[in-house]
């Protein structure tokens, strides 16, 4: 959420030209994407994004999150699709930094997701699998059940900092997530971050997908336990029924779930309220304190967490 | 150079119906302004700048600030003009914030200004004095000779951690600045602040001036002595005599100066370069360490200090 590289006018306009996008008319830089550089360029042929991709961002990444975004927009979905440059690059470099300029979406993101918007959000995740599904390119999750443990151990002595008990429940949870974590289920190419702020809605109507940095292959019923983190409760960390409801029914009326999908659901909620538990309170004790961002509260996903090991059966979630 | 405050979607759109803007069809917050909280807001009618007033920004200033850019636009000055709402007012509220709307401003700033941009500066300064004329809001200046003893005293006594022998150097300055400043010269409107990021061109052409939050009533002349310091210098430092020329010749051809301004001008700049070795001094000691901002370098404008120290005549600076 920060200018991390200044670019100069000039260095701009030699990179834009490089587009054929006509004359510089202003750029601005964007408080968006905590690990990138953004700026909102306005151009001859309009406003695009620009992004320059900073050292938390591997390099080896960028051709698979920008051939996803491209392969995606080419099968309609709506999201940013990156530009080619003269010799028909979708990757370049400025400032220093490897960058790469996209279209700009129109929308905003919602801060109280309603019923009809987590419907809405369910759909356009459905369509986003079926269109990841010939996307060649291979990216591991690294934040995947795999990745839990290395995770854990690198903040689990300091875990009780946050919570009394906080380094026992995750011990226990993730042994046994790692015994029952569902096997064989359909995979693709999940979005793995489909949080209300990567979701823009025009007059109320979903508009498109942004921040494709976390996308990876893995199972697909995954991404909608995210979804079902991210979008269904409410500020008072209670379920909304309803609204797992419309998420989970507009996702099963572009792409059915199968049996065993519906059967995996409760535990794979409780890995994706695990996974972000787990990254939030690392960040939450190891977070620069020279940011402007603060850190968000882990404690909103342990409570999650709870909720999802009361749960017997996706019914529960709203999906008959 | 952040977002301090959050704006939520919801508000937001209220905030715009109040202003007739139509649909909100995005936003995002940018990295401008330094003491402000700045959006760029794409609505139904085009974009505008959305600027939520913080703490450091005295209320009682805000009628000033918001009345000079529509006394200026007005006169056809090219800057952001503050829209109206409903009820005829151009200062609202919004998260909890004063909050002002004003146009949005096509140009970029330029990182190394050529000869052309310093004229064209100069013309653009002399047409805001004339524009500025008439306004009837006073403002005094916080930052002027008055003002620099006091923020000297705030850091004296650690500013041999900048330089060496700079308390020294300050105190014996300050005190011939005190003695010798020039009084009667014409007054007026002045920018206070016209460095070139806050100078668009579009093109290579001149397209506007923005951020008025230090304008205020001072010496005209003043107002050049600062964008000697600002725009013609080297990278390294030294003096560019045919930028320095521009930039006068550039202002005399709007407004002529006055045989008094002429004289002044050393001192007048000596001055100018003392209010920003002040303030940049100050906020090199005490800056908030938590911030993503980096100070600016003190020492730069101690090096354009001893510069003009030298300087006999306004000849000197390029002006015949």
């Amino acid at each position: 959420m920060a200018v991390y590289t200044e670019v100069s006018d000039t260095e701009l306009s030699r990179f834009i030209a490089g587009y054929g996008l006509g004359e510089l008319q202003s750029y601005k830089g964007i408080a968006e994407g905590v690990e990138n550089t953004n700026y909102v360029v306005q151009t001859a042929k309009g406003p695009f994004i620009l992004t320059l991709y900073e050292k938390r961002v591997a390099p080896t990444d960028l051709p698979f999150f920008l051939g996803l975004m491209e392969h995606l927009a080419a099968k309609g979905v709506s999201c940013p699709t990156p530009l080619h440059d003269a010799e028909g690059r979708n990757l370049s470099e400025l400032a220093g930094r490897a960058a790469a300029i996209v279209t700009f979406l129109q929308g905003v993101s919602v801060s109280r997701p309603s019923i009809a918007h987590c419907g809405a959000v369910g759909r356009a995740l459905a369509e986003l699998h079926l269109a990841g599904k010939d996307f060649p390119l291979q990216r591991t999750n690294a934040l995947g059940p795999a990745g839990w443990q290395p995770l854990f151990d690198r903040f689990a002595n300091q875990a009780d900092e946050i919570a009394p008990g906080l380094q026992q429940t995750i011990t226990a949870e993730l042994a046994g997530l790692q015994a029952a974590w569902p096997k064989g289920l359909p995979e693709g190419v999940i979005h793995a971050d489909l949080f209300p702020d990567n979701v823009f809605f025009l007059g109320g109507k979903f508009s498109g997908l942004i921040d494709f940095y976390f996308a990876c292959n893995d199972a697909l019923a995954y991404d909608i336990a995210i979804c079902l983190n991210a979008w269904c409760f409410e500020t008072d960390h209670t379920f909304n029924v309803e609204k797992g409801r419309a998420l989970l029914t507009g996702y099963s009326a572009v792409r059915p779930l199968s049996a065993a999908e519906r059967e995996a659901m409760p535990l794979l909620a409780r890995g994706a309220a695990m996974r972000f538990l787990l990254t939030r309170a690392h960040d939450w004790i190891h977070h620069d304190k020279s940011a402007l961002v603060s850190p968000h509260d882990p404690i909103d996903f342990l409570r999650r967490l709870h909720f999802h090991q009361t749960i017997r059966s996706i019914a529960d979630y709203g999906l008959q």
